[in-house]
């Protein structure tokens, strides 16, 4: 997949830098983490391997902002390039939460530009993670609402922190925001048709063992292992020869893929047409002043 | 969806009048009840949560006549325009038996325009429910075959008695006929194509408990907490945003809706070209004369 | 579906006049057996019934050889024709294993028209079988990787032997090959999305319980009762009136048949550029040295 036109953008970030080389254990200088452009991610490369951790490190609750999607997509892209890297383990820096889905920030009070960029990276995300050719393992260490769920879902496997306070789910209804048709088809594609129905009208959030029940994730583990089971895990997808692993992937992909490429931008268009309405703005206020007052 | 020409027809029903005035709870009178006209529908309707409860009363069993399901439609049409009536409720007031499924009465010895007309009226029913934008549960207290399980299958969710004299499925083929592809459609969107493949061509009823192992119903509850526990669940599913629950169902359901209304004519055909052959007509007049000695 | 012009070559081969009459109790005659052109499959007859049973006995593995094919494909399009068999068993007469697939013979070291005729081979093994209007029963009577699940895959029911060392699955992806888009599609129309997405990247075989619980196979017996299970679950089956299960069978699997029909000669070419690839035939050469290892 060639980067759009809109992605040249983020190959100007401020943080692009940190992940030009990705050879042996690759650590982003300690030193930087308190920047304020400090990087989003830490990237744990391991050559003889071949398999990379990304842990999302964008405190407090690793939202995918714009920022960070630009960041993440950048690093994935970099691996994906990197003939050596062949597979990825997504996981969490952040105690009690893997990833708490798209910031809201991003969507609300802003113009229509700034949502149609912030959808574009939403899907370049999506796109890059289920199309990928490494194998993908989700290391879910905490609760992973709407697009942390849907990150999850790109996944080839899912392992979750045995926990139930932690929960998973595409809950994006409970906001009256609507899941689009492409996460609406990922997850179709994980659980099926009737779980997805039930699951999206209602906004389900699961707790660990009810999202094994239903084959939202593959696995649950006690916390501390969660990590340990996806290296293990990822050494068996990676014993498969490539070549093959990949096109069955593809075979399996494609036509979902193929639906969101072929309609991106209208799909966009929907997007910021949807959000920017003053009724859904109103609602998304209503929440956000709903999460300060649980804070105080 | 708009009405098609010969739903006109239906608008001059003797019943129709009934059902012109939806406000505050709406009874239909009940010396009425008694007449040969009498309504085949009693619609309760809770002004104050929104909710409308209809109960089909067409002894002996709720076949699903040409009769019945004009007035049917007519009543769903009346709600689903009724701004203040969000959620619907399908049950049966006639004993161990939600609905017997299609009037065999309305396809055997009758002119191809009479089972066209039929054919219609049950291709609007299924569209009417599969697509509305009211939460609708089926409420299932007796046996559901057939036309029964399908109306029972368009509804967001389903609780039957547990009881296991009663069951439920699509059993067509033990009659000889066939459930068509949209009856099908519907079937697979709940419970998988494997499991649909092998009860389709079965013409499979399941007791109350195997639905539910199956998914073909969501809950089993106590036959005298059918109603209730209903209407307990379509008040959780309507404290989800209209608007968001809305354009997800209709996300989730669209192309399969789509199907129908693109093929129409040509399922009435079919529908028509089969039912009037000859070999068709001897089995279900045999159909029928096993009915009647079995009564007997 | 009408033979292709490269079926009439079929339709000469040496052992094709043992098939030609099907009436009664047929049994190939014994002294034919030690033949070099021995018959590579048994079909009993049952005229009373309705059903044929056939074994497979293509020693040592029941390979899925051209020769193998060709036989099997005339074999059932013989009873297809015969209006008088309604059901069709498959079973092994070799112990341990159902079928172990395709002959890997057919694709090492083969000129690419040898491939391509190979390959046509096997689209007609599952065109014919997938299409059936009879009642086709798998009876899984030893392990069954690869081309044998696929085989077992296209039977309205199967049943497997309850033992632990019996496998089951599509793991193409371990021999560095690739399963076709519609040995993925029958598997999907089995097992769903997810499960088939893993099993298919992972190359997967199930011991027969695991098949069980994924819905892979329908039912295990004890090994000794895998036949008479079979004649019973058809027997049932053909209780069904014909005509209704054929149309309900055709139009569950009509669009996963036209999906290949319609893509044949494309799907042809796609296995004959892979199969005869250097680095994939370098492969199958190492899995076939290690068989021969494995062996001594």
């Amino acid at each position: 997949m060639k980067p759009s036109g809109n992605q040249q953008l983020w190959l100007g970030d401020a943080n692009a830098n940190s992940y030009r080389s990705l050879s042996g254990h690759l650590r982003l200088a300690p030193e930087r983490r308190n920047n304020s452009t400090s990087p989003k991610l830490k990237v744990d490369f391991n050559q003889s391997t071949g398999v990379a951790v990304m842990h999302m490190q964008n405190p407090p609750v690793n939202s995918l902002s714009l920022g960070f999607l630009t960041e993440f997509c950048i690093a994935v892209e970099k691996l994906e390039m990197d003939k050596s890297c062949r597979g990825l383990i997504l996981t969490s820096s952040q105690p009690k939460v893997f990833s708490a889905g798209l910031d809201i920030m991003d969507m609300y009070g802003k113009s229509p530009e700034h949502c149609a960029e912030f959808w574009r990276a939403v899907q370049e995300m999506w796109l890059k993670l289920y199309s990928s050719n490494m194998v993908t393992i989700a290391a879910i260490n905490g609760s992973s609402p709407a697009g942390g769920c849907l990150m999850s879902l790109t996944c080839d496997y899912r392992i979750m922190a045995d926990n139930p306070r932690y929960s998973i789910g595409l809950n994006e209804t409970q906001l009256g925001i609507v899941a689009p048709f492409w996460f609406k088809d990922t997850m179709i594609n994980t659980v099926g048709h009737r779980t997805t129905e039930m699951a999206l009208e209602l906004g389900l959030l699961y707790s660990s063992s009810d999202a094994l029940k239903i084959g939202l994730v593959d696995q649950l583990v006690p916390e501390d292992q969660v990590l340990a089971t996806a290296t293990k895990t990822v050494t068996k997808w990676l014993a498969i020869p490539d070549h093959a692993r990949q096109i069955t992937k593809s075979m399996m992909r494609k036509p979902t893929i193929d639906k969101l490429t072929s309609n991106r931008e209208a799909d966009i268009q929907f997007f910021v047409n949807f959000i920017t309405k003053d009724s859904i703005q109103k609602s998304l206020g209503m929440y956000l002043e709903m999460l300060k007052k649980r804070k105080s």
